[in-house]
């Protein structure tokens, strides 16, 4: 033990918003339901399904799920049967929240598919925060939103961004921000990478971090929120390494600005580790590993994929070591499915 | 203010000491008497002597000051009066204290007193931690003691070193700590840099931290107990740089050491500050300034000395300065005093 950094598995974190979500739920004005829509036959896909079935089960959420897929026992028809699900679930009133369980590498129609649902599934239903105008708030910083404004066109109006206050300013609502980035800021605020000394919305200044993966769904998502808090980000893709920050380094530049910015690097993925404080691997690959030797002595690691993307030995580098975030994932979609029906509620 | 660092004011954490002092105060066996030497006219001795009794006043200690030095109004011959003086405390039973005041820069005089105190001092008067025990026990991170090895000549016996819990072992007490080392530590753990979900002993683990000033009474002692904490430690003097830390680098070596190592540092101040999430910087002399260039963008600042070591637009660099834990030292003078009646007093 001594010398090996610590192993923390997420459930202390996952249980604090297990009570949270319970609380929420007590007083929500009818059970959720939740439609997932299992568009793929993809093991960790297919896993991360059951256990949200089993969450909602335990918790008293509804959850029903619609599967298709080439040899699977699923209730939809191939082809446009995902498509006609997702329509059937945004019309159903009944209907709280969709969830669509893509495959890592989409095919053709997964792409379509992913370009389509966030304009069908109304924001309302949107608990994986993809559609354009979260997006658009999470990539310019904008964390308070007027729910109304998610029924009109064009760019969110009215809109405010706010650093002064955690809570959200009179007649906004939070923005709805995407599961996995979202549990891993969670993560990363429960063991101190984010100080509560610091204002609002900096809590991550002073702290290098990489993000290794650059998905739309987790690892570009990830970079803009941690830039947005302060932080210096590297966002490592297969072929090239950005850096997030909202702190330019340019003596003309303003010192502070209200959104990061991002530029391409010339650190190599190995300069990058070693002046990391933090670093977060989600590269859907078995094969691939961050070298431990690489780590900066007493840095936080965090394993985001379904394989260990960690050698063996990451806490002979590493202080904490947290080799997966599933379970919080699964409780920021409950919670948003929460916000969502209460932001809803009052046009209902 | 955006953009800028916070400015934190060491008050609130001296607060949350007062607070701790007056509760141990209230089940103290008689009211403490700490006897301050005055043994130089320099005035941030004459400041900190005042404050000690200003704060000693208002929370219900017995302050006494014996004064000397040239054109003084003090009680003491000049000379061995000031031997004189610490002898006398020392066999009074109704002392619990001492406490001399050296200035910065010590003559021969000084110099004397300063090597001979200890040896005249009862460690278990010793409110400064400067007895050779202390030292010994400071430098080789063994953090509890048995008291009754504090009066047996030679290595203290039977201390343990623990790193499995902040409470002392059954049969042993806390080693007594420095003042201002152990008033920094208490500020870096109230902002967070301590991370309280690594083990106690390793909190500053995956810290860079740069201590300018590589006196006894301050910055030597610092960098052993941040060392002892886990943090890397450049130790800054005006001829050289040391590292301190306790996960050497070579491979031969074990990952982890229960105390720390120092080796000469071939890197340079600009480079040190470049890579510090932490400066902490006790220079006593008005013209020394860290270069607000040459921080990381996001490091904390710490200004110990009398004299402000940072630049003005420090701020522009550092998410938090605190520019002074004067507040804070005398709080720890006070609890190491409650402290050690405490140890004595099964003895008396």
């Amino acid at each position: 033990m001594a010398g090996k950094g610590l192993l923390l598995k997420a459930d202390p974190i996952a249980a604090a918003f297990r009570e949270e979500v319970k609380t929420s739920l007590a007083v929500a004005p009818r059970k959720p339901r939740l439609v997932g829509i299992l568009a793929t036959s993809s093991a960790p896909s297919k896993f991360y399904a059951d256990f949200t079935r089993k969450q909602c089960e335990e918790l008293g959420f509804d959850f029903v799920l619609k599967k298709t897929g080439a040899g699977d026992t699923g209730d939809l028809p191939e082809g446009d049967g995902v498509e006609a699900a997702i329509i059937e679930a945004n019309d159903d009133p009944d209907v709280d929240g969709i969830m669509v369980y893509y495959p890592i590498f989409g095919h053709q129609q997964d792409h379509y598919l992913q370009q389509a649902s966030p304009s069908v599934v109304s924001p309302y239903k949107d608990v994986e925060g993809l559609h354009f105008k979260f997006h658009y708030n999470l990539y310019h910083n904008i964390r308070f939103i007027e729910p109304q404004s998610l029924l009109t066109s064009g760019l969110p109006s009215g809109s405010s961004a706010s650093v002064n206050g955690e809570d959200a300013p009179a007649g906004t609502v939070k923005s709805i921000i995407p599961c996995t980035p979202l549990a891993i800021v969670k993560c990363l605020e429960h063991i101190g990478v984010y100080n509560k000394i610091l204002p609002y919305g900096d809590r991550a200044y002073g702290r290098t971090i990489t993000v290794i993966n650059r998905s739309e769904v987790v690892g570009r998502p990830l970079a803009a929120l941690l830039a947005n808090d302060g932080a210096r980000v590297f966002s490592v893709d297969i072929d090239s390494i950005q850096e997030y920050t909202k702190r330019p380094k340019t003596s003309t530049a303003p010192r502070y600005n209200p959104r990061h910015v991002v530029h391409p690097s010339n650190f190599t993925l190995q300069e990058c580790l070693s002046m990391s404080d933090v670093v977060i691997s989600a590269v859907p690959s078995a094969d691939y590993k961050v070298k431990t030797e690489w780590l900066k002595d007493g840095c936080i690691c965090v394993n985001v994929a379904a394989d260990k993307n960690f050698e063996g030995d990451v806490r002979e580098k590493a202080s904490m070591y947290i080799p997966a975030v599933g379970k919080v994932t699964i409780l920021m979609l409950l919670r948003n499915l929460l916000r969502l029906q209460q932001y809803q509620s009052p046009h209902l």
